[in-house]
């Protein structure tokens, strides 16, 4: 198999609503992902461009997080507004959107 | 944040069980990722070296499938008694286990 180019991880954990840390999936983590996947479909990238659902990655106070590799590039606060932005300039053009980094915090 | 030196993903997808092209849960998936988050717990690298369940990484018929990024390593047929190898030779000595790489074929 040929490794995918981009791989995108959006935390889709749920925590109780009323969890001090908050949670990916109260933030809208599945609608995120859903998100995601359509544009790349739409953008027709199948086999070297993925989204995937991940479990908690562990930054819950910043989430919605999404993480792309292999950059190491860390998103947090992401919504659905956001990812035509991510898909289009990141994962497409190869240059991260550098106001919705956490990486660098 | 810092970013986690290795992130390893346990692909966790089920699908029926007479699905022709299988799924990573049906090859013991989840008993996977448990095993990988607990050896990493006792090699103290919390922060450093994390584990995490993930959807479907279209890669069903290697199952239990597992990507290790930055590297974007991918292992196939993964089983417990696997990990310790993988964690200890991989995440913490860097050497990738050529025997279960799938990225290679």
């Amino acid at each position: 198999m040929k490794p995918f180019r981009k791989h995108l991880f959006v935390c889709t954990n749920r925590r109780p609503d009323d969890h001090p840390r908050g949670s990916c999936a109260a933030a809208g983590g599945d609608e995120l992902k859903d998100r995601f996947k359509e544009v790349l479909k739409a953008r027709g990238v199948k086999g070297d461009v993925r989204a995937n659902a991940a479990g908690c990655l562990d930054q819950c106070s910043a989430g919605c997080v999404v993480v792309v590799y292999p950059d190491a590039v860390w998103y947090g606060g992401v919504t659905p507004a956001d990812v035509e932005e991510i898909v289009d300039r990141h994962l497409l053009g190869n240059e991260p959107v550098q106001r919705l980094r956490i990486d660098r915090a």
